[in-house]
């Protein structure tokens, strides 16, 4: 412990801070480290049954109550399935990406899948598989918001990155319908098969959701695997407010969440729910010695084994926060992007990039000589370069100082042209601890530093840091956000 | 919590029991919880850098102390290499199955590259990466002892489950080299390509190693990657009296270990070793926000993106436990089955399948009206039929009565010839708890119930039962196991 003292914990990074609204780890409820310490003492494997016992049934009935959640089907469906030996209704794995790369895992067997003559992709391979159903390749269509674990997933299920093909955005960064077409399209006349369709609720960058509802139709008519990446979007369907905006992502065939993000469970658990209980089937694979065929054993149906009862704090979630406090959650961190916006909106200081859907606020630092110009919209390519350097540069410091953070983020797709990438401040609205105050300070705190150096190395500029760094007004009076 | 208490915790499986000697889950050393503790509480996410900052380089270095203990490398060597950005000694995973899918991965990536024309399989896919290096088919080697994991990796990994060629064990469960070369003769005049070797270091089944130095030697002439498996027997390797048997692992490219198998670590950590630093490269993706390229960044370098600190259990173990301390666990854990074996060998009532090379023993409970004729040699395949259904009904009857517990496999290369499936148990000696006692216990309790049921259901044997039941010599005394 004195090695850790002395040479590790100072130098860690205040995940919990309110002042900390760049990355989604945020504070955590306190339950979570009551049970965890038990999920360590019982150390109990979830890999089968014949270690983990009652445990199986409580993470089943967990999965069961997140699946009403987004697909709302009929009581007797849960009553028959939540618990049926053989089908599941989701996984549990250590993170969002594998939750995708395991929706696309179940999405590639289902489109190859076995028949009369032909054992399927999982056992005779992709080459076997394509040559089978003659066809010349195999794609995964989606925006560039993709969360970057899709890359990972299409190297590894054989298809390579290459044959991601790239839907357009709108200039609201949601995917373009009539683009999707034209590429669905494109993809019959060339025999490519299509692995998913991708939709994003809450894309990591910008917290964006794409067309959803209209995206579940074309799916449904081209018979296309629709998954939804809900990794950090898909609790707002909690939100009675804004679940809405979610609308279509229960025709999704498969949808990803992620535990330690909105769901404030610990690092180390999330979900991939599908829409029929029987689609894990298309992965199964057993061992005599355990994750028997067709029983309850978990290690089945999924990339992981042995793996720990994390799952005792969704089950304790579900019932501690429940959908009204998660709704408090997704509806004060909405709010509090909202305030986000307002102050950059009061400042020629920061540039919005976008309105934000949830969340997730980016915006950009304008240094002083650049402001009249961006003001009329008169910024140049070379221009952009040179405020793109001064915004990473005033990130890092920022980390560096270490009182405040924001992340930061490349945007392709924004007023500026799709190939122009601009570098942006990317805000994290989701610590409740987060109060409308800390998130002045942390503007100011990025203005105060941008004063002292970006400002700095133009002298011509220094006399109007007074007047502007400090411009931010202030809110009336604190409101009680955790009531 | 009333819940839990009613309906969940009286329902586990106390897999900290020294009678629980079935699966290779243990009681763990106490600073775990502790650690794991503030693990929870410190929040901090290994994606990246700006989510952890000093425990990125915390983990680095207990990666290094891993390789070091199994490659050895000069001093030199770690210096250059343990903290160089870009590079990695290793991985750091959710289990021993992601391990080796990883290990799998780079092996695939490094195996089809990129080069002046072709962008390689990671980029372009399996097919075109198959088509472009002119190869018919690619193709596992390995024998059936292979954990099943390596078929979720070859599933995963688009090659398909037919497309493991398994090769031929000696009768000792070892690989058979001369079988492994014919098989790669073969291959050569198919012009199938070989993913990799794989060599077993501990066989989750039997506790076998595979002839590693031999299997390195033809892996290195071919120019094959050579994995070994070693998610069981790794840590052997700290071990002086036994590390003999692991010979060749220095060779191997890369490395499975399980944190919580024989590390004695929570659930949720294992890693995989990579020869050289720079193979992790193979499977780089990285992301504008997060994971950036060439940097310290985890996230990039593995399935997984956000994962919580656990590897300061690692870090801390190493220290605490240490070479020795493992040493000890191990020699123990191995004695311990020497004396399951001895006790075997003292009663008709079992047949030990195989002398155990590690800590694993298979054997099984014979009835008494077969005895004669295993004893003699004259077992009919009807016989073992009838003997598999008894051992079956045994091992489920002893987890029901929760008293003691072994587990069951199937293993198919017996002294009763290689299409025949013996259903047997499972013993692991790996709970440092465990005591001689408690391992009499648990053959007691098994041949109480076979009593019980079995025997019962032929009543001409009846009258032996009392005889044979209890027959089992008790060892002079107990010797200090943990001092």
């Amino acid at each position: 412990y004195a090695y850790l003292k002395e040479y590790v914990l100072p130098y860690l990074v205040n995940t919990s801070s309110p002042r900390f609204i760049g990355h989604m780890t945020s504070a955590l409820p306190s339950f979570n480290y009551e049970l965890t310490d038990l999920v360590l003492r019982l150390n109990q494997n979830l890999v089968k049954v014949e270690t983990s016992k009652s445990l199986v049934f409580l993470e089943r009935q967990a999965m069961a109550m997140l699946h009403h959640a987004f697909y709302d089907f009929p009581e007797s469906f849960y009553t028959e399935y939540a618990q049926q030996s053989g089908n599941s209704l989701g996984i549990t794995v250590s993170g969002g990406s594998l939750a995708n790369i395991s929706a696309l895992w179940v999405a590639r067997n289902l489109l190859l899948p076995p028949d009369d003559i032909f054992p399927g992709v999982a056992q005779a391979g992709l080459n076997a598989a394509l040559a089978h159903y003659k066809y010349k390749n195999i794609v995964l269509l989606g925006s560039r918001l993709m969360h970057y674990s899709m890359k990972k997933a299409v190297s590894l299920l054989g298809l390579g990155m290459e044959n991601i093909v790239y839907v357009d955005q709108d200039e609201n960064g949601k995917m373009d319908i009539a683009a999707l077409e034209r590429c669905i399209e494109e993809c019959r006349q060339k025999q490519w098969c299509i692995l998913a369709l991708v939709g994003i609720a809450g894309a990591t960058e910008t917290g964006n959701i794409d067309p959803l509802e209209e995206m579940a139709e074309i799916a449904k008519t081209f018979n296309i695997h629709f998954h939804v990446d809900g990794a950090w979007g898909g609790p707002v369907v909690f939100s009675n407010r804004h679940k809405h905006k979610l609308k279509g992502i229960e025709k999704a065939d498969s949808i990803t969440l992620c535990g330690h993000k909105q769901l404030y469970l610990p690092q180390g658990i999330s979900f991939c729910l599908f829409r029929q209980p029987d689609m894990v089937k298309a992965i199964s694979i057993s061992a005599a010695y355990q994750a028997r065929e067709g029983g309850y054993d978990f290690g089945q149906y999924s990339p992981e084994g042995s793996r720990s009862s994390l799952s005792m704090c969704l089950h304790a979630a579900l019932h501690l926060i429940g959908k009204q406090g998660y709704a408090k959650l997704i509806d004060n961190g909405i709010d509090k992007a909202q305030y986000l916006t307002e102050q950059l909106h009061k400042t020629e200081a920061f540039e919005l990039m976008r309105e934000p859907e949830l969340n997730i606020v980016n915006f950009r630092y304008i240094p002083i000589r650049f402001r009249g110009k961006q003001a009329q919209g008169l910024l140049t390519t070379e221009d952009n370069l040179q405020i793109n350097e001064a915004n990473v540069q005033l990130q890092e410091m920022q980390f560096q100082e270490g009182r405040s953070f924001f992340s930061r983020t490349q945007l392709s797709n924004t007023r500026y042209g799709k190939d122009l990438p601009i570098e942006v401040n990317r805000a994290v609205l989701a610590n409740p601890l987060t109060t409308y105050q800390d998130i002045d300070f942390v503007l100011e705190d990025q203005l105060t530093i941008a004063a002292k150096s970006i400002e700095n190395e133009y002298p011509s500029t220094k006399q109007e840091i007074s007047k502007l760094a400090f411009s931010l007004p202030k809110p009336a009076e604190q409101e009680a956000l955790l009531d």
